[in-house]
């Protein structure tokens, strides 16, 4: 049974326009006053292959938070509801037979970055990006569905096609490289994670994890040195860019791979050793989800969609649920849910 | 005519041994004497397939300082001669039929890690190292036939390869960087030269440079703009690594690589904007001519060797020339020859 669709969306509004022109990187906030406001939209007119969904939940990404502040890879759309992915039920559809034949179904989905976002009470989303959720897959793990399990997915795609025999982890507690230690661990391969704090390694150990290193430690130096040297992984998938990144590089062997699929730093790592890119054939680059979903075949994906409701169902990956924030209270109890360090904060009608 | 193969060969022989641990980037010398002496070695016995050359010319490259300093891609050799190309005749060969085949001819050759350097009056090289040169080639241009024009020509391969509209350079009045506006304008794409100074400005624009950009001007950032924006070069060959090369590759669009073939500065460039290597899927990586040499097909080699040739041949390229040093004076005069920025430095037996 489903509610009749609104007029109106309440819903956390995007204050900024377009990219801030001088980038700061990092994703601390004092106050979400510049950036957010809790309003009213009007409910769009659906296009033929556009659903209206009914939020149940949304949860809170980096990448949400860095395009809050301009400095993400698509421009923001002052008065638009914020949040690029979630789960709901579908109320209403275009005419599209697709799209109609949705209405009722849950769904996880991905924003598109004309329409709006999912921090709200509704949803529109094109019916191509819902992801139809079976029960065993709850409310938390299908509201995150996209963005961190298709990252990881899809990177891990690229560590085993570069023939590694591992892969390096900054931001080694993170969804994503918790994600990731499980494919390593299920695929053979050597998962080393970077940390901060020690108190997730219990955590990454039972997933598996090959090595865990914390670089507060007095001795990272010369353990990231050994442990570079025995497991010669070729593959570093980093979510920080800071000046440890640029460490751990430079520890690694030839023919590495630097992929850089976030800045959860504000500093600018230096490119120090360029020797290494000449004489050891070393290679930096980037990573984006959003080209992934836009070109890579439909088959690739089904499969990789598949993958990640199999794994939420059977519970060899599950979300680390840290706070979940009422949307009307958002703008008071946000930022202090999100110094929580505990896991993913979401957002609920 | 040659003359019989001597017992000892005088030679500039290499002090350091291995690696520089702490490398400090950059060529510039106050002196030479941690690194070099003047001194002889004896004559090695020829293996089946290497030949002994009289040398007649060798040049000082960058990658001969870098590697003095052991800051190059392969390990010093202490008690060696140092010079890694050069151009002399053919004294004495080991067995194989095509060394003895190269005996009395003129040849340019790459010296190998393992053999002796060019920086002598005598030297031992491969066989498959040589090409014989017609007379057409003079000395200074044979002397350094295969490092600059090499890598030149087999960089701009990778230009082309990118489908790139241009070209931009830094170091842009080197040699390396004349042979790839040559090239360039002969494939009818755009080259953006880099330049401190406006000394060679003129030699540029006859080459056929599209825009020169002094990077020690005023409006050096916003002509840097305009051209980016108008030309759209997605392709930058940098000599240099400092944090100017990270403000040229920022100011690049899109899809662009960042091609670091040369350490010229001690600077460390700032890794900046680390979300256009995400959002912008730019990638920065290293070019060495060494593994070219080993692993590019033969009638890919060959035909760039002829190509060099004929372009030294028929004066489409030439090689700019300083001083030429004796072999017996360099300890005293090559600092001083080596700060003169008018062109290559020769070291003559």
């Amino acid at each position: 049974m489903t509610s009749a669709p609104p007029d109106r969306i309440a819903a956390l509004i995007v204050k900024g326009e377009g990219y801030n022109p001088a980038p700061e990187g990092g994703i601390a906030f004092d106050t979400m006053e510049p950036y957010l406001e809790f309003g009213e939209v009007s409910t769009p007119d659906l296009e033929a292959d556009q659903v209206l969904v009914e939020m149940a939940m949304a949860p809170i990404n980096p990448s949400d938070l860095h395009f809050l502040k301009g400095e993400y890879g698509q421009p923001r759309i002052k008065g638009k509801p914020a949040g690029f992915e979630g789960v709901g039920t579908v109320l209403a559809a275009g005419k599209d037979a697709h799209a109609q034949s949705l209405v009722g179904q849950r769904v996880s989905f991905a924003a598109t970055p004309e329409g709006t976002g999912t921090w709200a009470t509704h949803a529109v989303a094109l019916a191509m990006l819902c992801i139809p959720q079976p029960d065993s897959v709850n409310d938390h793990d299908a509201a995150g569905f996209i963005v961190n399990p298709l990252t990881a997915a899809a990177m891990f795609e690229e560590v085993k096609a570069a023939g590694s025999p591992g892969v390096v982890l900054t931001a080694g507690a993170s969804q994503v490289s918790k994600f990731i230690v499980a494919l390593a661990r299920d695929a053979g391969l050597d998962s080393i994670c970077i940390v901060r704090r020690d108190a997730h390694n219990d955590v990454l150990n039972e997933l598996g994890a090959t090595v865990i290193l914390n670089q507060t430690d007095d001795n990272f130096a010369s353990r990231l040195t050994a442990t570079m040297k025995e497991r010669k992984p070729r593959f570093f998938i980093d979510a920080v860019a800071d000046s440890t990144s640029t460490q751990i590089f430079n520890a690694m062997g030839k023919n590495s791979t630097w992929m850089i699929y976030g800045s959860l730093s504000p500093e600018t790592p230096p490119l120090s050793n360029t020797g290494d890119l000449i004489f050891q054939h070393k290679v930096i680059r980037g990573f984006w989800l959003s080209p992934w979903l836009s070109n890579a075949p439909m088959e690739e994906k089904l499969a990789v969609f598949a993958e990640v409701q199999a794994r939420f169902g059977d519970g060899r990956w599950s979300t680390d649920v840290g706070a979940t924030v009422k949307l009307d209270e958002a703008m008071d109890t946000l930022v202090e849910a999100l110094a929580d360090p505990r896991g993913k904060v979401f957002i609920q009608p």
